[in-house]
């Protein structure tokens, strides 16, 4: 069906609407795979409701989307984000979709973050589901046994699978995306993943190695002091959070402080020294 | 820079390629998440090269697209599955791409895998993102503390990992789809999750009960046995296996028998008896 797929902005060019056409329905009060979207919808400058954190019902609205209750015509949500958008349902009602890299490619393809072409879409794609396998796995360390358990209950598991995230998939997930970069790097000069500039594959891995850097301090100084990955470190990191939206949007209040969502920061979990060849 | 996308169809009606189009990468000897893409080329009756199955190269093959040789201007691949299209890569040249649900998304639009419309392709998608999920937790339990190690090395963590899901997360799952098949029951009759006809949701979540018949043979048979989902095991199920394309298939040597990938039987993670109330 893709060739039905249109830019509202071509349906209705420089349409003023009265409401936000965007709404995102996340858990309130933390960053967590809500803040993917915000990020896109930032960077690309969209007008969007903060559902859960903008109104009074907050996690009580949240679980009426998960129950079904006004939905439409809409299929269930199996968990949060999800996204709805005004008038782009069936017969014009409210689209509501879910699943992270579902809805950043379906906001990417309309925000332009997706690159100049069919090729750098699915680029962007693939690259912002790699990232957010990383995101996963970084969940996975606090919580390695049940996700419905306390910490505190899978704490000595978490420690093990912490020591195996921290040096081993890290560098395998830095690595292949220095690697990325160095394959664009005469395009998107080190800043940029797909193209000549930004896409939600790059505001999806910033979030990553920022969420990083708030769990895992000392791991993530040590990852960069090493020298391994320059581009990533030096010129893709700081670059994206100055990119135009994303520098406001770090500094306002929309932007959530991390706690004790998908990025925990467990002392017993980082990185010690620099002599990290063992479990501790 | 959805709009620029169009189905190759269009482009050269009827016409007859001498080679496969599509060439699928992935681990010779096992199912795995190869058997996603498998199952969408084969429902649609698509030609396509299992390459690392077909050729004397098997692993070496696979390694030399993981190291990057021969992969054009794409960038560098993650892991696998990828899949190679002739001729739909810049300038003409082969297209790279990777990640499970990436790969999916492009063939369903290609293969009329993805629904009638807009809404039908985003759930489509998004239905078969949580299916791959499951898949992911599945393949948790058995390697729970680090992929790199044996099962061996991690047993006690994981049975603690399959008693949680089996217990907590399978039924969830199950409710889920169960509920969207009841959604869609007037359009799909129990059979298909999104719309009138298959789409690779289908195949995606057939896949992953499929999988968990062969890992978890007591558990399924318990849920099945519960009632608590009717459309999922009586109708959805037996009625994907016999679907035009996929009963040939299943039928064929082209399908792989399981053994050590995701999905493996080990007696000491499945449930034990009705009474499977408390950890073993």
């Amino acid at each position: 069906m893709s060739t039905s797929e249109s830019h509202p902005e071509e349906r209705s060019p420089k349409k003023q609407r009265t409401e936000p056409t965007y709404t995102l329905i996340y858990w309130p009060s933390i960053p967590g795979r809500g803040e993917y979207v915000r990020l896109a919808l930032e960077a690309a400058g969209a007008s969007y409701i903060d559902l859960c954190n903008t109104s009074s019902g907050g996690v009580s609205i949240l679980q009426s989307f998960l129950r079904g209750d006004d939905i439409g015509s809409n299929p269930p949500i199996f968990a949060p984000p999800a996204l709805q958008v005004a008038g782009e349902g069936l017969n014009g009602e409210p689209l509501l979709i879910h699943q992270t890299a579902n809805i950043l490619r379906y906001l990417g393809g309309r925000l332009e973050l997706d690159g100049e072409n069919e090729q750098e879409a699915l680029w962007t794609a693939q690259l912002a589901m790699t990232a957010l396998d990383a995101n996963n796995e970084s969940h996975n360390t606090h919580h390695p046994i049940a996700v419905a358990k306390y910490y505190e209950e899978q704490k000595e598991e978490a420690k093990k699978v912490a020591f195996e995230f921290r040096t081993v998939r890290v560098p395998k997930f830095f690595s292949y995306f220095e690697r990325v970069l160095k394959w664009n790097e005469a395009k998107g000069q080190g800043k940029y993943l797909v193209g000549k500039k930004l896409t939600y594959a790059d505001t999806t891995l910033w979030q990553v190695m920022d969420g990083l850097h708030y769990a895992f301090p000392m791991e993530m100084a040590y990852r960069k002091q090493s020298g391994a990955f320059p581009l990533l470190f030096e010129k893709f990191y700081p670059g994206i959070e100055n990119e135009s939206g994303i520098k406001e949007y770090l500094a306002s209040e929309r932007r959530l402080p991390y706690s004790e969502g998908i990025w925990r920061h467990y002392l017993e979990l980082d990185r010690r020294d620099k002599d990290d060849s063992k479990e501790s």
